[in-house]
């Protein structure tokens, strides 16, 4: 399994749009096992999204699906800066779930 | 919904000893919605951990489950450090799945 936890800031007061965003479509992501997207409660603007894929090419090959491109262009304006960006290597636990 | 995102350091050699203690019997945690437990690919010691809980009190109630103590009792020794420990507001995503 391949994942990825980040931190990003959205611009001021657009943190709840974007979240948006980053949660349309997620569905239709193939060898994607987990996806979460979460508000950090001390940071009005950070991010964190969880992400556990079957491999990593799975997740590479999500980037060039339509509604995530789609996704990325929307979103990207919206972004004000990537603060932290860690590769994982989850071995297991609860909540893998294989997406359609 | 409440999470946390962790890293913890195990002590040197013991890092798939800790995981398998802290992989084993989570699927009995009433209120957890996603517990994923992953090696950092850059550092031979480190852990990470991601949560997703129904609410903070269920977190809370997961403490005081025998198994969940046995097994911080078996893990408390193995781990040299906590390095990083994120509150999180978990709004959606892929893979939040109730647990038994």
């Amino acid at each position: 399994m391949y994942g990825l936890i980040g931190k990003m800031k959205a611009a001021a007061g657009q943190r709840d749009a974007l979240i948006a965003i980053l949660l349309d479509g997620i569905d239709a992501m193939p060898g994607c096992l987990s996806y979460i997207v979460a508000r950090d409660p001390k940071d009005a603007d950070a991010i964190w999204i969880s992400e556990v894929w079957d491999s990593q090419d799975s997740h590479r090959a999500s980037l060039a699906l339509p509604s995530v491109k789609s996704a990325i262009a929307k979103a990207r304006p919206m972004i004000a800066s990537f603060d932290e960006h860690h590769e994982i290597e989850p071995i297991g636990g609860h909540g893998l779930t294989k997406a359609r």
